[in-house]
């Protein structure tokens, strides 16, 4: 896949500055060359009004954390949050926890919200972006949940669940980008990318 | 993952009849334990006046006629269409196709309609379904579509694109099912199977 051609980037060097595989996953599905550097950004301490806010603040955080060990290239932060009754759903601490989540998030519709930024080195040139998605869930089973549970899935996702594993057949319907809700908008991304670039 | 448990199969046998390596993928990630037997079943011979109609003929065709040799199990067989201005787009024989089709898409919404089919032998219990989604393509630029055309990753797909692909990154936004547009509408095939079980 030439999205290097695509985006003009002409080798620059990409930094995907996330630990996450579904991200790393994302990345290699877009077709980039680049490597994985994570930063240590406490995420709890943050304290925001909007979601928006929220994600847009933090993947600057970890973009400019990461950057500070690049000499040259353009370092990807990214961070996921999901929303119900406007109140964050963190990654569950443990099997009770996610099994709370669930039930809570069970007929009804939540959002999830990623942001990503970009930042250049060596200029300092940099964007940041965010996308939204409503999820709705059918109605969950306390059987289903439990079965979920035990291949520990939830345990390392905000709101405790998947939608690219298991749990997939948790959901309804989705309104906006669905690889948001893996936990990056790839199209919104690219074209970020391409207006980043001056090529749109 | 215990699918075979919330579904009170007990051991049933599951016959997947669809050669997609994306229908594969899924019936994967629900849990299933499952074979792949592929049919021939002639899919532009069907006349008919909806797309949901002709997806559940076709889906139901090809169950029928893997269950043939089946003794005792069950065989499940879909089949998904993608629709523009009320044209089925069928799979591209061609580069030049796939870019008529793919700049057709662009910057519009189209419908993707998957029927699905449950066939038991021996007792000859069947239940059909679909799923429709929108898919909103952003306008897309000949490059891209050429670096597409490139992968070959058009050519076995029916509208020219895999939204699990680098055609993820010509989606502005969906509405419904993302397994859909991947050619299996996950949750919805489980809740009919759970009625079909007599689960609900």
């Amino acid at each position: 896949m030439n999205i290097d051609k695509l985006l003009n980037l002409n080798g620059t060097k990409i930094v995907l500055a996330s630990g996450s595989p579904r991200r790393k996953s994302l990345f290699e599905l877009m077709g980039f060359n680049f490597e994985v550097v994570t930063s240590e950004v406490d995420e709890k301490e943050e304290e925001f009004e909007y979601p928006e806010v929220k994600v847009l603040e933090l993947s600057h955080k970890k973009a400019v954390k990461v950057a500070e060990n690049v000499k040259e290239g353009i370092v990807v932060g990214a961070d996921t949050i999901v929303v119900l009754d406007d109140k964050i759903l963190e990654k569950p601490e443990n099997e009770k926890q996610a099994k709370t989540m669930l039930r809570k998030l069970s007929g009804r519709t939540h959002i999830v919200c990623t942001g990503f930024s970009i930042f250049r080195k060596p200029d300092g040139r940099c964007v940041s972006e965010y996308s939204k998605t409503g999820v709705t869930f059918r109605e969950l089973g306390d059987e289903e949940i439990d079965v979920y549970i035990e291949t520990k899935s939830p345990l390392d996702k905000a709101g405790g669940y998947g939608i690219q594993d298991f749990g997939a057949l948790f959901v309804n319907k989705i309104d906006g980008c669905f690889y948001n809700v893996m936990g990056f908008p790839v199209t919104k991304f690219y074209s970020t990318m391409r207006q980043f670039m001056n090529l749109n």
